[in-house]
């Protein structure tokens, strides 16, 4: 794929009204540009999107063309945090009716191999995911997919919120893996988006006491206001993680039983390895820096593991539970909001890449 | 603590038979001296050591006076992997007699803490370990040890094997965490000592397919002897990584479940982390280099988890019932046997420094 | 030991203060006498108690002499639910000072045991149990415990609340055992002392839905006020329970997936066992009818798992966490409150046996 | 349906070749009448079936039309323990040819619920399973099947042998949700099929001794060439239970950690519940008595769990490894073969209701 030009291979017509989507076609360039829908199947549904938020991975692609492993060779549509509202229902549906307002879970796994029988489904070797390469996303007037990954929103959960899901599952996923309860003392490093869910999370899964890290008084700042009991500003210098230790140390006033490392860095992780208590967890969220120095052995022979997080599993629900019931409000999170021309998708990817104020930049369709 | 020389400070006779022991007295200095009994309490055994092991830590204390983060400071009395025949039970103890052959298990936990009360005794931070500074070893004539943690051996299970208590229950402690069974495919790093009790755990635990990796043709031919389906042969050099994991795949011949990293090198551990499968674990077993430079990200994008491993816990009598049933013969590994003179405890430990053939050097008292 | 009368046989005064303690001397006989205080061990603390409060337990010893398999033979102080000052600490304690308010955990376990060493202690075939025969309870001005098992209060727990964390205990360990979460929807089975602790617990461990079961309309209305989402009210009739299990799966909304049947009958195990959906599970709290009639067979058939409770291990720091943040308020459970007078125990102990607005009848001493 | 007598719907001819079946037809009436094959879709696999399995459900269903709460109300083919040829393969499947030897997993779910999407598929409740009302089975010259769930044989495992991975998989999974281990004594009460296929399952899992429990001699015979450390003969009298549970403790000679009642009367679960030690779990295998009288209560006290297991999840994988490994040889299980005719398959029914030295009757079409 060229850098900053190229042609579009799917821009078809969809009867009378053009199905437009934002497409990524090179380094630094989006064109907003018609998307053929894929024909409804007997258990999908077509939905109009309503909401649909920026992550990281999306200013990854957009600015490198790739994310991890992940390379974009052919232009793609953007976006995988979503929700909107059934059009139509394929004829095998029958939990959903046209009108539906619904959030979407972007993964779409084979069912067939070990991990989907096994439970594990986000670690399926075929899964087709929204708009990570060569899978469209979801950032379009209309998309299809299935009703078993569309989840119906009450009436007092916005579609904002629905879409908030997605970033939020990540949280989810990670308390579940990690086991955070109401005995679960939490440290996180970083307080950007990935972080704050984190935060929302422990919280909403009763741990008792959260500590969060971060360089930046503004996001210190938030996360303080969306509940952290205590907050530690540090610096990105290698050595000061004793010192670190020492303050977070204070900060919890008692062992730290789990830490979700939302950054990445060598420093992060050492930070994290090195406070965490005899017996816990150590999660890395996100993507990190691939290759890390980290002081693993000491860790270990304090039985600190290490716990990888990829993306969720089963999390809809319980979002939604969690919106529905008040436990946890995503609202905070969203900072900036966009409609959906060719200038303002541009302005929103922006924002959202110099970061600073901007934690949550969702597009209303 | 002076290197090479010092007064000892406990040197006391015992009745008529003086109670002699192996102390370190500075670095690459072992004397044998009396070492004076503590009085035995209503729960204690006082126990006649007949066969103890050289475990690395002692090489490591023997040669540098630390290891981890302990430090010798004190002289203090070698060896933990031990067994031997009781000659006298506190008042109190009903499971035991004078004549019975036990194991010991070489750490006495304080039953107050938190860690203790929920069942991971080995992460107690008042641990009381043989031969872990201050705390005296066993390589004496005789020890008082809680009746509790000695376990009594039957006929057919020597006390060699008993020894070998101590070096299996690592292994057994490994496969334990990483919940090793019949369906668990295990990759070993290292076919030292610890590589090969991680080697027959994993059989006995049922792991149906085992690929051991080493640098050394002779600790390889040993692996093999002892059970390994295959065994792979690797350099020391970083950069073969993604090639080792090639051969290491067609080794095994199916996905990697659990790897034991018993070697603890950046290397190691990287081979490790990129030749696991998704969802799987590596397990850091014994002690390695502090600090690791491992590729952590990618490995925790699979939600391959990093498990920690701190000694054991309940693990004599899962290893007794292994060498009673025949399920692990641990024999093979005691390659080199030594009286208990001066001059050959210095050889014994010379022996198992220099590595080579010696896997378990052995004393005979 | 004869019915109604009999000599006691270890009132021994204890210096200057005669220290007193409740007996019960036969069935429906209590009395106020001396109790001799044991000496004081090493990592003993001596406790002034204030708040005891009265269990079905000691109900049923004071009606029957038994409670389950126990059986009191000789005369046996009772009160195991206890709080109180600490009045002297061994000469080993280092976590306590006189003065410290403390709430007890009544049960002293081997720890020279399997269970004990693997963390399931209360299961300990050796444990000494406060007011579980041969051994005396606290329910006396002074009684020695160890100081492992004396939980400092904060300064916002009041004593009767310390005295609370006992009962409070049996709902936090029924809650771990059945994995009780933010996606666990509950459904209790009785209303009693246990059935609204373990509402309170398995609200503070985030269930989100809970629905509460009984015959008599003042205890749902108790549970209403503590925060049960629906309350049904049944009979005692056994051909009720498919009509039981579509009303209380009307009040649910949704699938049960755990269910405390805290009444212990066949009628009320068979409703939970019905009720439960497929791979959910039922826990039997509290002790029930020894014999039961049940669906056993349909519900193994759904893979509903009948999970064992019995006493609890290591409650106390999380119920003093509970208390201390206000997730849970247990001092609505305390209806009636008696000083230690012969004649106030005595009444004491009928008003908690006659139940009806009697919840959790407390001694201040 | 009638009674032993009724018109069959689905018989359609197949091209060339008829398509045969044996069909339930009525009460103790079976007929072999064609079968029409559905369309294979392009994830299916048409396997000719060479080895089918009569299972006890079956036989159930031939006397009474039904099963649990299953009823057979429409003429249904029957069979689901079996294993075939590939003949023809939909146009998506890429791991199987024609020619493929492989055994079928029975049961379709529908990887759309909450169930099948956290790796419960058995609980799903659109499960479609070979004869299981109103699905047809597999007892058929040819079937159509999903080549997701049809597992290839290695050349040393034979057609019989991967018919019998089904009922060994219900071994697997009840040693899997008891979790049995090297360190898992296991009693056993029956052994019948289910009892054997739990005993060859908790030897392959590991556990160190197994005793099993019946009120036949054959088949206890059987049981200990099949390796039970020891057998124990009981008879169904009810008041027998105290004095049984001495027997059973003095064979195992430790403690009972898992017992698999593959019986299901309130006798044997009655025994199950009092034999098993404090913290085991009694597992209830097969289709039991719907209703039991057992001492619940006294189990829980001691924390015993009760284990339901229904059919099934990802055990084929496992099962062939275990047959090609050797781990486990079934072929004893297989005492009686019978031909395709009419009266050879109302012989093999006849046969397997008999039960006597019947363990499992085989079809070899």
């Amino acid at each position: 794929m060229g850098k900053g030009g190229m042609s579009v291979g799917e821009e078809v017509k969809d009867g009378g009204e053009e199905n437009l989507a934002a497409w990524l076609v090179g380094i630094n360039s989006l064109k907003i540009q018609p998307f053929n829908l894929p024909p409804l199947g007997p258990h999908d549904v077509r939905v109009r999107m309503k909401a649909v938020g920026i992550c990281g991975s999306d200013v990854h692609y957009l600015k490198t063309l790739q994310c991890a492993h992940f390379v974009v060779k052919e232009p793609m549509v953007m976006g995988h945090e979503c929700a909107g509202v059934i059009e139509e229902v394929g004829n095998e549906v029958k939990s959903l009716v046209p009108g539906d307002r619904v959030a979407l879970e972007p993964g779409i796994s084979c069912w067939q191999c070990g991990y989907c029988k096994e439970g594990r489904y986000n670690l399926c070797p075929d899964m087709k995911f929204f708009a990570t390469p060569p899978v469209h996303g979801s950032l379009a007037n209309q998309v299809v997919h299935p009703a078993d990954l569309s989840f119906k929103l009450p009436d007092n959960v916005s579609l904002e919120e629905g879409a908030m899901c997605e970033p939020l599952s990540v949280g989810v996923h990670a308390c579940r893996r990690a086991n955070v309860g109401p005995e679960t003392n939490v440290l996180i490093m970083g307080a950007g988006p990935i972080g704050l869910v984190a935060l929302l999370s422990a919280r909403a899964f009763g741990a008792p006491r959260i500590v969060i890290v971060d360089v930046d008084d503004y996001r210190l700042s938030v996360a303080k206001d969306l509940g952290a009991d205590e907050i530690v500003k540090v610096s990105t210098v290698m050595q000061d993680v004793a010192e670190e230790v020492v303050k977070i140390h204070e900060a919890m006033g008692t062992g730290v039983d789990v830490t979700f490392d939302c950054a990445g860095f060598s420093k992060t992780m050492s930070t994290a390895l090195s406070a965490t208590g005899p017996g816990g967890k150590v999660c890395l969220v996100g993507m990190g820096h691939n290759e890390m120095t980290v002081p693993l052995t000491p860790a270990a022979a304090r039985e600190v593991d290490v716990i990888g997080i990829f993306r969720y599993k089963n999390t809809w629900p319980l979002c939604i539970q969690f919106l529905t019931s008040g436990k946890i409000d995503v609202k905070p999170l969203i900072t900036h909001r966009f409609g959906f021309s060719q200038k303002e998708v541009e302005e929103a990817f922006e924002t959202s890449a110099r970061g600073g104020t901007a934690i949550k930049v969702m597009f209303n369709l």
